[in-house]
């Protein structure tokens, strides 16, 4: 591929720099912005602050705003001669809880380059993916270009929020307010992960999500269970059968109605997934699993990628210190989420799991819900303009074909750039499947971090160029 | 019943000097002697140290014995004239984990009288009933009898142990060690109840208790629901799918031979308790509830004292703090106990539950187990001779028969007094059903505490005649 000077430029000016943009990253790290955690929303206003700054000390017209949770950031800044596309970057700058913090091998807010066991150098820290990393490879890229040429080659505005991984409650509102200040040709996300350490890849299809929250109550207080135990009713005992029927012996999801308008794969794209190396030896057993724990009829790839699926994240209820305590505890609570697939909507599955767990309550019993989240899934369209020119040039930085693939997570706000700005969404990102996140010692290599500067300021490049988009 | 001046004597200075005898329960209650919790191992001591120089004060002999969990004493006290029979009485100083302390309405170590809402007087505080508030009734006797009389009627001693709580664990070695220093002619116990507020009971059966842990490990570390859920095991999945499955859909426990050896009731022992007044409306309603749930083929008073049940006390895994996190941890854990009857051998009921665990374990999945707790059934001998000597003196003070009852909680340490000592033990007590022990709020009577001290004090005084004991 041909290649400008003013971009050689920029990728040697990355390369001689890559300290400098280490400590940049590193200082977005240092900071606490756990955003499902009420006691830190000072340092999640402090990461907005800091971030607005930073993207303000080379040219952008960066501002802090409120959401009814925490604060996002707009920023925008012009290209070289009002030049197209217009690219709306997205990022998110909270980072998941740390607990258990004792399976940590350092404090999660001291960012540190470490080896690891396999020789690689890796950025260890809560957020040194998910996003800090993976969106400051794509500011510092910019900075590359604004410090090499003065200017970004594209139109570019950037928008980050506070609350993605509490699921974005309050952004769909926020994109409906800021709409007339968010025009854009497309989005980029970075977010998402490459195929393996050394393919890139450009995600074009999310499941969704459905978060809930369910807590039953059974007596007006927590009871002896000597004295109670057995004519008392155990709301821990009901939450378990209740929760411990939400998949059959085959691991189908028993919820009446879920799999209605579930897809089955065309056999074209079956056929491709059949042919890929992702194995349960590639894919569980770093894990320390061997067996897929899916649909026993589905393939894995199908089960981690286009399935639909149940988890428990979360279940709490009675003593759980030390020792034993012989209580029947008045409630307890779960935590269950879904992945949703094309077809599926949300609020009928939400819907649905709560009759779920309602019909099958003793009539003593009561439960309650929390809403925590909902999206639907989405799939992108294969055939964009944008997408062929960021195919090209993550072929060209990686030296290895970029592919176009599907994921198992989700993320939710890309329905809402489509639904209220209208705007299709590119979704490229530098993480692999080892990196931790949302668990103690998260990591991102060095070398994601690295390329992916490149990367993005390939693309940018790419992007400006007349036929691209 | 015609009484002795001198017991007279002694009731009238038990209800001359209720304040004093309070002050003292209160210093006791002060004391954060909470055995579960390694934290408060300090207060433990405290706790064993306060009694032991409490009971030296008015004559006692009274030492603080090291077992390899928190101490226990023994104290001695000399009868007038080498006077027969010789009890032994026991009681426990620790008490249970508060939490959830913001459901207390005080705080649960600063004893105060309140008005119960109907108008009841109340000891609120940790213990006040379970088990310090009951102790000190007897505690509180002797010291009467000593204040008044010089001497106790008869030879007392007294064995306080501070492990109750958390299964009685070092106890038993406890008493081996200590066997020549404890010798006795029986027990006698304070850690039951009353049949109601103004009737008596003797406690003659008391249901037996295994208490296991068990965790279940997935994968080797949390995972993201949204890129490994489908395919990966979720622990939590595990768990609630197998102790979802410990009752049947007819409240029977579904481990296999769990009900080997449990006997039915004898025919007129059922009849006399389908007679008694124990109805939902009476045992459910005033915690909320209003249907037994358990076996549904048994009267509610079967389930609550004579069979076997299961309870799950404690659950937890993953993500439980506020909001939502989308995780797939890599363990979760339960604590699961058992109330046994005559006939089930708790390590046979512990390995069976296991064996259930085990046996629907995924074969990528771990269980490991803790054993907090295990302690067979006990049937006490109806026609023992001190049992109608204490049900003259207890149907004196309250007026009204004193029942001979069972008890669906677990005291393990009385079968260890029968196999270690060879002794019999007697249990009575003045708890009531809404003392919400092991709960927050827990309350002890005034009068369970007044009328205590002065049922002892005609016990004692019973037990001096000669054909008492």
């Amino acid at each position: 591929m041909s290649q400008s000077p003013a971009l050689d430029n920029v990728l040697t000016h990355i390369d001689a720099n890559l300290d400098a943009s280490l400590e940049r990253l590193f200082a977005l790290l240092r900071i606490k912005s756990i955003s499902a955690d009420p006691a830190f929303a000072q340092d999640c206003r402090d990461a907005a602050e800091h971030l607005a700054s930073d993207l303000a000390s080379f040219g952008f017209k960066a501002e802090v705003r409120p959401t009814k949770g925490h604060p996002a950031i707009v920023a925008h800044h012009s290209g070289n001669t009002g030049s197209r596309p217009h690219v709306l970057f997205y990022g998110h700058y909270d980072v998941q809880p740390v607990d258990p913090l004792e399976l940590w091998h350092r404090p999660p807010f001291e960012p540190a380059i470490a080896k690891h066991a396999d020789g690689r150098d890796i950025i260890v820290a809560r957020g040194a993916e998910d996003d800090k990393g993976q969106l400051m490879t794509f500011v510092e890229a910019c900075r590359a270009f604004v410090e090499v040429n003065g200017a970004l080659p594209i139109d570019v505005s950037v928008l980050i929020e506070g609350e993605e991984e509490i699921g974005s409650l309050n952004f769909g509102d926020f994109l409906k307010q800021h709409k007339a200040d968010l025009a854009a040709d497309f989005v980029l996300v970075c977010d998402t992960g490459m195929w393996d350490r050394n393919t890139p890849a450009i995600t074009t299809s999310l499941r969704g999500l459905v978060y809930d929250e369910v807590r039953i109550t059974a007596a007006n207080r927590d009871l002896h269970s000597g004295l109670y135990g057995g004519a008392a009713q155990n709301p821990i005992r009901v939450l378990t059968h209740i929760l411990g029927r939400l998949h059959d012996d085959n691991g189908h999801i028993t919820i009446p109605g879920f799999y209605d308008g579930v897809k089955d794969l065309p056999a074209d794209i079956l056929a491709q997934w059949k042919a890929l190396p992702f194995t349960p030896e590639s894919f569980l057993k770093p894990i320390g699993l061997s067996i897929p724990a899916g649909e026993t009829d589905r393939l894995m790839i199908e089960q981690a990628l286009s399935r639909p699926t149940c988890d428990i994240n979360g279940i709490v209820g009675g003593y759980t210190g030390e020792g034993s305590k012989t209580v029947i505890p008045s409630h307890a609570s779960a935590k269950v989420s879904f992945r949703l697939v094309e077809g599926q909507d949300p609020e009928k599955i939400r819907d649905a799991f709560r009759a779920f767990v309602t019909d099958q309550l003793p009539k003593d019993c009561t439960a309650s819900f929390i809403n925590h989240a909902g999206a639907p899934a989405i799939s992108l369209d294969w055939h964009m303009k944008p997408l062929a020119a960021a195919k090209r040039a993550l072929t060209a930085e990686w030296d290895r074909e970029a592919l176009l693939i599907g994921c198992g997570a989700s993320i939710p706000i890309v329905a809402d750039f489509k639904s209220t700005l209208g705007l299709d969404s590119v979704l490229i990102g530098f993480g692999l499947e080892d990196d931790n996140i949302h668990s103690p010692n998260e990591k991102y290599d060095l070398k994601s971090f690295h390329k992916g500067m490149r990367s993005w300021a390939r693309i940018l490049a790419e992007f400006s160029k007349p036929a691209a988009a």
